[in-house]
Parts: C-alpha cells; sequence; structure tokens
C-alpha cells in the first residue's frame, strides 16, 4: 500500500530511510529546517554532507514547511537528533500533530529533562501512536542496500505490522516487538557501554574485556528495564545486544572515541573537547546512575563508569574491583 | 584452597589456564602426548610454539605419563581438541578416571557421532561430575593477564562454586551457571556463524548484516537448544553471544576466514584446502542442520547456510530469500 509518509530530519539516517521509503512505493516527503538545503536538495539529489554517495530518488519532496510537510502524511518519522526533537515538535501546529503514527528512528535521552523520545512524544503531541524503529543499521549502508535486519516496537500490534510492512524489502528485515519502553532503552543506554568499551581499548586491554563488557553491560541495563516495566528479551534482541555489537565495534562513535581517550589518560573534559561534539554517553551514564540509585538496581558497570567519570578513579583499580566483587551466578538478574 | 589439578593439553588456552591455575596457588600438573615437548616445557618454561610471550610459573610439571598425571588429581582440565578427546580419556585407566571433577575447556561437536563433550565423558569415565568452562577468551590475552570474564557450568551448584573459586583471580572473573547442555550448545554451534560472519564479510556486506547473523544467529541456536532441554538465558550469556561476539569479529577465526573465502566466491572443498586445517563450522553447520530436521526447530540461517555449502545455492540469492521470508515478531521462540 502506498503511504504518506513524511520525515522530521534529513541527515544520514534519514537520507537512507526516505529512500528505502521511496523505493518501496511510498510518498515521502523530508522536512529540513534550512531553506537553501531544500533548494539544493530538490535540485541535486545527492546529500553532499551527510551521504554522498546515495543517489536520491526523484520522487521525495523536501521542504523547510513543517506544516505543510506533516499536514496530510498518515505516519512521521522522526530522524532529528534528540535533544533537538522538543523544538521541532513544538513548531508543528496541534492540530496537525494529532491522531498520526508518530515512528522515532533517533536513539538517546533528553539530556536535563531524562526523558525518553516516547516521553517527548506524549508530551508534545495528541493522540498519536508512538513506535520506535532501532537495531545495528550504520545509514550508509542502508544507503547502498546493504542487507540489515530492524526492530519496529509498537505497543498496538496492529500498528506496528503495518509499520512492519511499510519499511521492509529486500535489503531490509523489519521485526516487530511490543516492547517500546525495552527499545528505548536499549538505544538509549548503549552509549554507556560504547564509552565503556572505548575506555577499555584505551587503556590497552583486549577483546576478552570488551567481549565481556558488551555482555554484562546489557545485563544491568535488562536489570534496569526490568525495573522500569520493560521485557528481558528485547534487551538480547536487535534494538539491544544487536545494535551495541555494531556501536563497540565500530570506530566512528564518537562515544566510543571520547572513552579511548580518557582509556589513554585524559580528563573527561580534556576528551570532551578534543571531541569537539555532544558525548551522549557522560551525561547518560549519569543519568542511569541516577535511576540505579533511585530504582534501587544493582549496576556495577554503571557504578564503576560513574566513578572514574565523576570521581576521576583510576581505570585499573576500577576494574580491578569490578573483577573481583562478589562471585555471582550467570543469571542472576 | 590449595587443589591438585591436571590439565590433559598443553596448547595456548592450556598454557594460559595453567599459569592462571599456578598463580592462584594451585599444584598442576600438565600431560603432553610428547615426552620431547615435556622435556623441553619442564626446562624452557616457554610454550614458544603456542604462547611465546608468556613465562610458565617453575612449580607447573609437564609430564607425558598420562596416569600418574591424573591418579591423584582433584580436577581433570580438558584442553584438547575436542576430535581428539575421546582416544585421550581412553588412555587413562578406569580406576583414575573416576570421581573426579572434570571441567571442560574445549569447544565444538565430536565430528562423525554428533557428541558433545560431557556426551565423550559419560561414555569414557565414571561417576565423574562435569563442568563446562566457556566464554569470550583469546588464550593470549589471559595469558597476558588482560581482563577476562568466563561462566562455569555445572549441574552440580556447589561444584561450580568449587571450579570458580579455584579460577578467580583479579584479571580472571567467573560466573557460574547450572545449564550445562545451553553452555556446550553454544561454544560447539558458534563456528557456524563464525563462518556465516565470514561469508557476509567476503561478499561485501557490512556491519549491519554481520550483527543481524550474531543476533539472529544466536536466536536459532537458542530455539534449537530449549529442544535439547538448555535454558535460552546462556544463550545470551557469556557463553552464548559473549563468545560470539569475539569469535565473529576476530580476523585470527579459521572458521571465519573459510567463510570469507566461500564469501569471495571459493566453492567449499576449495576454501577448505586453503585453510589447510579442520574447519569445524562445516561439519558443524550440517549436524545442526540434521538436528533442527529431526526435532522440527525453525534455523532459516542454519538452513540457508546448508545450501550454499552442500548445493552451491548463490550466497546472494540465499540473502535475499532470508531477507524476505515470514515477516516475524523478535520475541518468537
Amino acid at each position: 500500500m502506498n503511504r504518506k509518509i513524511t520525515l522530521l530530519g534529513g541527515g544520514s539516517w534519514g537520507t537512507a530511510l526516505a529512500k528505502l521509503l521511496s523505493e518501496n512505493g511510498h510518498q515521502v516527503t523530508v522536512w529540513l529546517r534550512d531553506e537553501n538545503q531544500c533548494i539544493e536538495l530538490n535540485r541535486e539529489r545527492v546529500n553532499k554532507k551527510y551521504l554522498p554517495k546515495i543517489q536520491i530518488p526523484d520522487n521525495i519532496i523536501f521542504t523547510s514547511n513543517i506544516n505543510g510537510a506533516v499536514k496530510d502524511a498518515e505516519m512521521l518519522l522522526i530522524v532529528t537528533p534528540t535533544q533537538k526533537i522538543r523544538s521541532v515538535l513544538k513548531q508543528i501546529d496541534t492540530e496537525h500533530k494529532k491522531d498520526k503514527i508518530i515512528i522515532n528512528a533517533s536513539k538517546g535521552i533528553e539530556i536535563g529533562t531524562l526523558c525518553l523520545v516516547s516521553d517527548i512524544v506524549k508530551e508534545e503531541t495528541t493522540d498519536c501512536t508512538f513506535a520506535v524503529l532501532s537495531g545495528p543499521s550504520h545509514a550508509e549502508e542502508v544507503g547502498l542496500s546493504l542487507p540489515t535486519a530492524i526492530t519496529v516496537a509498537c505497543d498496538d500490534k496492529k500498528i506496528s505490522e503495518k509499520i512492519q510492512d511499510t519499511f521492509m524489502s529486500s535489503y531490509f528485515r523489519v521485526y516487530t516487538n511490543e516492547d517500546v519502553i525495552g527499545a528505548e532503552l536499549g538505544g538509549a543506554l548503549k552509549n554507556i557501554i560504547a564509552l565503556g568499551a572505548g575506555i577499555s581499548d584505551g587503556i590497552g586491554y583486549g577483546d576478552n574485556a570488551k567481549a565481556a563488557l558488551i555482555n554484562r553491560g546489557i545485563v544491568e541495563i535488562a536489570r534496569l528495564g526490568i525495573a522500569m516495566g520493560a521485557d528481558v528479551h528485547t534487551f538480547y534482541g536487535l534494538t539491544g545486544i544487536g545494535d551495541l555489537i555494531v556501536t563497540c565495534t565500530s570506530k566512528h562513535s564518537r562515544n566510543y572515541n571520547a572513552g579511548n581517550l580518557i582509556g589513554q589518560g585524559l580528563k573527561k573534559d580534556e576528551a570532551i573537547k578534543k571531541i569537539g561534539m555532544v558525548v551522549e554517553g557522560i551525561p547518560t551514564t549519569y543519568a542511569a546512575y541516577e535511576l540505579s540509585k533511585k530504582l534501587d538496581v544493582d549496576m556495577p558497570i554503571v557504578g564503576a563508569m560513574y566513578d572514574v567519570l565523576e570521581n576521576d578513579a583510576d581505570v585499573k583499580e576500577t576494574v580491578n574491583k569490578l573483577m573481583l566483587r562478589d562471585k555471582k551466578d550467570e543469571k542472576m538478574l
């Protein structure tokens, strides 16, 4: 079925998804803040800055008129950086952000409020159905039509199946899941582990340490998730450990790279300065640390990262403490 | 507590574990088939062939007298390649392979019989307690005292805690688990996915495809495991996906490398010839395929690999079929 879909944002992920949806026969509009960028993209059909190798199909419309863009759309796809989502949604007139299907494809927690994107959408829109599209998916690879598997989570099974039908193609396999909070938390908290993986590599530890960090990291993220109402299985799926694997083994993650610098001995602030962009894993570590205290959830890795980031604890000593803490059964959640 | 522990085999993994156990204060004997190698190791204290960078502690004894080596040992640690375990155990007199704790640290299925190591040990010894030591653990890194986390699985909780106490150190964290068959299957079947990851990289697919393969691969391995009596959570732990992450992202795995050649267009037999060693992922794929038919378990990735290996199916077409098969919910096990 041919659907009207509007993307809010047009970075690399937005461009790759717009191309996919257009190939699948949908009417795709992309809203961008910058009118000049819209003019250029409508003419050039290449996103030089974010996804230069990909030819953008001719029938995708780029516009800076947000109300015009969302007015008749059945589905809105959020591909705006998480920290900007609230201000983007505020620009839409109330009547045009009502009774829509809103699919979020951005990861992270809103710094300051600690809101997940579902919370932001609930606060800023009316009677919309919220879904999350998440999983191990470098935009560049999706743009090149390389095989990718991803999950759409929505508590309304019919809607998640509708979204599955909308996105699925020969190179883009979509699984449904009903656990929205689990899918959101996996994506939001993964940067903590990416930061930790960078620290581990930066100090000179090996693949064993990194695999243990990824594996035990997702266990404690799952533990927090359960306390917040999520289903443990989600964290072992594409939105959880699946996405973590890609994030922690890619050298392109700025969280990984910031961690790497910290592992090599830089202070947190020096590392942030050198990266020159927001290192979301840092405030996210603080947020998870606060949540673990509030909800009384045991999160030894998050606690150790907090110690390193906030109290300048020595990384090797901290790892030593982690390794020698109470002996455990693997399945204790 | 100081324990008498004998290792059967002394490759890289055996050498690293012998050093760890000796550091932990235990009396360690290593049995090797080759008397000359024993003489050299007792004198040189370096395993030049398998772990050249590691100094072997002076109190470790190397001997080719297998009955002498195991006679007074409380624990036997198997670090022999899986295909040789049965013949090694057959060399021990019946009275000396009775009432021991036998810990297996080798991974794989016995080709031909399709026995897991627990089956082999059951058939070849008397009244022994069997445990599995498994997880993401490159021997080189353990030898260098780099942080590693691993699982010991034993259906007797007291024994697994005893083994945990025996092995645990500041760089070697041990978790217990009661699911022996789950831990064994994860280690045995991971080479299928490593082979698949190599094929995926060889044909030019990206990180998204590989992460999906690892993640969905462990789901179907878990599905088979459940049908064989294992606990699903084990597959999401260190012996399952933890180990898979290390295996599929390391360029040193010969299964990965064989897959890579197949992905580049070589036939199975050409790839095996070029690797020049047993590529266990191939017979293991066949074994898993047979088991999936016998137990009526849905294993699409294993089925696809079987098609590629046995029927020379085109890889891209096979992946296409995988991507477009029935739409699914992520948590369907």
